[in-house]
């Protein structure tokens, strides 16, 4: 790969997430040359990846070109690869666009869809972990509501109204929430054709309650929150199968839908290459020490969703979201330059600023330590933090502008069938 | 196709363009039933594709969903539908959903691009009429620009940074204009490791001038704006062919490029059904009389650019743009009214008000009538005409804000590569 050479050393970042950005912002005209990899053009802001599915954000509000974050930089290169393999015997990275030497390697490759084996599920449902995806979610739903007006199949009709999201954690809790709120508002006034009382949304969760990661008081909120918009939850509930677009659960519960979302979990998304000591196997992650080390390459780090430092706090690593990620990046850059004049690095510590999730029109919950709140104030403080975390001052003007819109519309304005997606539904997943 | 039966007398639509969504607009809550169909769910403003093409803005800023037009009005339905064919004799419209009896059936199937019999043309170069079409060659452009970064072959590199624009009708000044501003605000900022030196817009006329259909002293503006921002044109000069990515002309002129983009002309896009002398061949469009009824079949109306309706000023027919499209439709519809309430239709005559092109940041060229005017005020026009023919208000509100952004920055905000457009180019332009 045709990178000038530098006198400082050269630290590849393989992946453009929070944590890879966190990491670049902060080392930005300091003593090293920084090469960012990421096989797209641009960093995604995850959390709020359920709003395009559901026409309520364009993609562009959400995420951010990489060149632009780097462009700040006078010491910063970036490149639109994918990395095939690490080659750390020779400080190499292998891409598809050649290969690579690094003095220090960053892997922030974040996590991937679990689907915990099932292959009729992986075949057959669809999920969202990038905006191409999203993008095809969003046609599909629309796709359905179009088909439901003209079939004259009642049993298809019903298959195509029939919404089932597994898992409930933030992203099937706010997916939900908003496909309930497409029924409320928008089915209403623009497919009169169409009867919203056979629209369904159905939530199934494993656990024996919605967002287990939060408060039981939270939990209950968002429930109850969810069930005021019309959605069936379904905890204590596991899916089994899905085929013939059938979902079955091991409550003996049957669902028949054309459109299954799959939320249910991720897992790491590592790159070949490192020795079988390095990951723990289980979760697909990184093992990583306090400083966000690779167990046993000194020379390589991982930091956000792929890297798992356990400690006494944190038995299974900290929660797979945005903050340990943007933590674990900053921290590292502040490291790298310790190590870098010699002297020791510091070891992380995790700052736990909360964890909230929003159902729909002036609801939300969020949890801050002890303090447990939910409806119209956590719904506020929801929109004010995903606002400030927004890159961009322009996508958090358009962002909060179409929230405003939104709100004294009951509209969701981007309902666009842009993208192909009737050939095969795996295509459709294929499509990051 | 399930619609419900009317006693008032079914109006079917084809085609939700600026002509469609007129006429249907005056009959909103009038004693008739509105049935629209169309292949996409929302209208596209044409004349911005090009800013979507450019990063300029985003697509669902341009495109208006056609349910939530419709939404107004208690007597109209929307159907997802490709007309195959119309039987005329039995008054139905047969399409992939299945057929329909109409009353009183109109055509605005609008235009689609001309390529004047050129195969090589037609197969290797890429064009934008619809948004997906406008999305891939962002994201084309975009590539070009990641790839040059990387090959380490030269003339490739100088291939991929070569920009070729066949017509300099609106569309290709536009466009020769928005990439020449590319090349100099976003790739001096972003792309730091390519030399803004070696890419090169190119835009060629057939005709003496650029901008033909316009005054000569716009055509003098124009050409001046552009050179200023360093597009070189090039008139009376036609392309013969494009293949192994080179454009060759009758001037002997030879140009490397993997970006052609064919803009230099269009024709009528008509449906299969209408017997042959009702449409002239030559450009594809149907014969339409005063009242734009379509030449032998009284229940068939055509208005916009499929119609041609040739008079004493225009011999061949109103120019192809937006205007006469939305004067056809608003007039038609007053004409429907009076025709079904037993009265005489008024002949239509075309309100000219005039035409403008933007070339660049303070920088356009209007004729109003007598009245011809270029630069800074010409701009402003420019800019305040397109939000006020904008459907939305959101769509206003989100552009006007994109382009007080982009303007104060210097910026093109949209630069995500979403679209899987590496395979085959010719799919990239199926994608409509």
């Amino acid at each position: 790969m045709n990178i000038p050479s530098s006198k400082h050393p050269r630290v590849v970042i393989v992946g453009g997430g929070f944590a890879g950005i966190s990491f670049v912002k902060k080392l930005f005209n300091k003593p090293v040359q920084l090469v960012l990899l990421d096989k797209r053009n641009y960093h995604t802001f995850q959390p709020l990846l359920y709003q395009v599915s559901t026409s309520g954000l364009e993609p562009d509000s959400i995420a951010y070109p990489l060149r632009k974050i780097l462009n700040k930089s006078n010491n910063s290169f970036f490149r639109l690869a994918e990395v095939h393999q690490i080659l750390p015997e020779n400080r190499t990275v292998e891409t598809n666009i050649g290969s690579l030497v690094y003095d220090y390697l960053i892997i922030a490759t974040g996590s991937k869809t679990n689907f915990f084996g099932n292959k009729n599920v992986e075949k057959n449902a669809v999920w969202m972990k990038s905006v191409p995806q999203a993008l095809n979610l969003r046609s599909l739903i629309l796709e359905n509501f179009e088909q439901a007006t003209i079939t004259e199949d009642e049993d298809r009709r019903k298959a195509l109204l029939n919404f089932v999201i597994a898992g409930a954690g933030p992203t099937g809790v706010e997916l939900s929430g908003a496909l309930a709120e497409l029924k409320n508002h928008i089915v209403t006034k623009d497919y009169k054709d169409l009867n919203p009382d056979e629209i369904h949304v159905h939530l199934l969760e494993g656990e024996q309650r919605v967002l287990p990661p939060m408060s039981e008081k939270s939990s209950a909120n968002a429930q109850r929150f969810l069930e005021n918009l019309g959605v069936k939850v379904h905890t204590s509930t596991f899916v089994e199968d899905y085929q013939n677009n059938i979902v079955t659960t091991n409550t003996g519960k049957k669902f028949k839908t054309e459109t299954f979302i799959w939320s249910a979990g991720v897992t790491g998304a590592p790159v070949r290459g490192l020795k079988a000591h390095a990951f723990v196997e289980k979760t697909n992650r990184y093992q990583v020490n306090q400083f966000n080390q690779v167990h046993g390459h000194e020379h390589i780090f991982a930091i956000g969703d792929i890297a798992i430092m356990q400690n006494e706090d944190y038995p299974n690593g900290h929660p797979m979201v945005a903050q340990p990620a943007i933590q674990q990046g900053e921290h590292l850059a502040k490291n790298l330059l310790l190590l870098l004049n010699n002297k020791s690095m510091k070891p992380f510590s995790y700052f736990d600023k909360g964890t909230m999730a929003t159902i729909g029109r002036n609801k939300a919950v969020v949890d801050l330590g002890k303090i447990r709140f939910g409806g119209f104030s956590a719904w506020f403080v929801w929109m004010f933090v995903h606002l400030w975390f927004l890159v961009g001052f322009r996508n958090r003007i358009v962002t909060f502008f179409n929230w405003v819109y939104n709100y004294i519309n009951y509209d969701r304005a981007a309902r666009l069938i842009v993208r192909p997606f009737k050939t095969k539904r795996v295509e459709m997943n294929d499509a990051d």
